[in-house]
């Protein structure tokens, strides 16, 4: 069985699936008479232009025994996909290239402090991956009529494993 | 000086206003093959028709020393603003009814527990009151073309203050 090898998770490693949702190098701004710093437009919320509206979720989510194997990734052809955690345990997240599913686009990243990510329309993706733990999560994606749903079964299972430090 | 009641944050009670975010009282369901427990559509996110999108944000704010002065209120007229709290501290709203600005429909509420506030378009509020310790917060509100901002000076001051308990 093939092992999928286990990336930090960064802007510039994650920019072709979506965006990683973090504080660090974001600009904040103060506001309310100086008594709050506001960070804006984290990440860009797309619901499409057929009806979609956006829809806030939350989400806890069990530990995953490691190491896990991947057999299936689901993904959202009508709109983007935020998880943003409320702590900052370490969770991993498994995705592949937009489009015709391609195997080899797979790859596997593991958070590090607090960040989030925000799946661009149609990324595939695997169910996330908490580790240790479980966690909690603001989800930011989009509602509404049509099928924003669709799953794909690998051709052969991988193994992703979290090895500590990516 | 004129003294605003404080009231505990219910959704009944919030009614006029927008929603409480919170997970009392919603529905779970298990997702990703059981491991996970998602809560949909927790409040309505209005980001208007007029070129609006949502906007992803973060806020730290400081805590506010009690009692505390209201001598102003915004709104924003083009889009409703969710506030999430990352923690479960708790803070204190102050909000009136949209349109007009009417200082009789002025409201001061308390949270308890994780419970997050999604102002309905054009509600009138005050930045949000931190007590004893910061908090972060998840903003979800629309960004895009167009004024989304307007103040409102109160006539007379009010004081809000916390006694512990609402």
């Amino acid at each position: 069985m093939n092992k999928l090898i286990v990336e930090a998770l960064t802007k510039d490693a994650f920019s072709p699936f979506g965006e990683v949702i973090e504080l660090d190098g974001a600009r904040g701004m103060l506001v309310n008479a100086g008594t709050a710093l506001s960070f804006r437009d984290l990440a860009r919320v797309d619901v499409g232009d057929e009806g979609g509206r956006t829809s806030i979720n939350f989400l806890r989510a069990s530990p995953q025994a490691m190491p896990l194997r991947i057999s299936a990734l689901e993904c959202h052809p009508l709109g983007s996909q935020a998880f943003l955690p409320l702590g900052d345990l370490p969770f991993m997240i498994v995705v592949a290239a937009p489009g015709p599913f391609d195997q080899k686009t797979l790859r596997a990243f593991v958070t590090r402090g607090r960040q989030g990510v925000n799946y661009r329309k149609g990324v595939w993706h695997h169910a996330l991956i908490c580790l240790g733990a479980g966690s909690e999560f603001i989800v930011i994606d989009r509602a509404g009529e049509g099928l924003n749903f669709t799953e794909v079964t690998l051709d052969q299972s991988l193994l992703v494993e979290h090895s500590g430090t990516p």
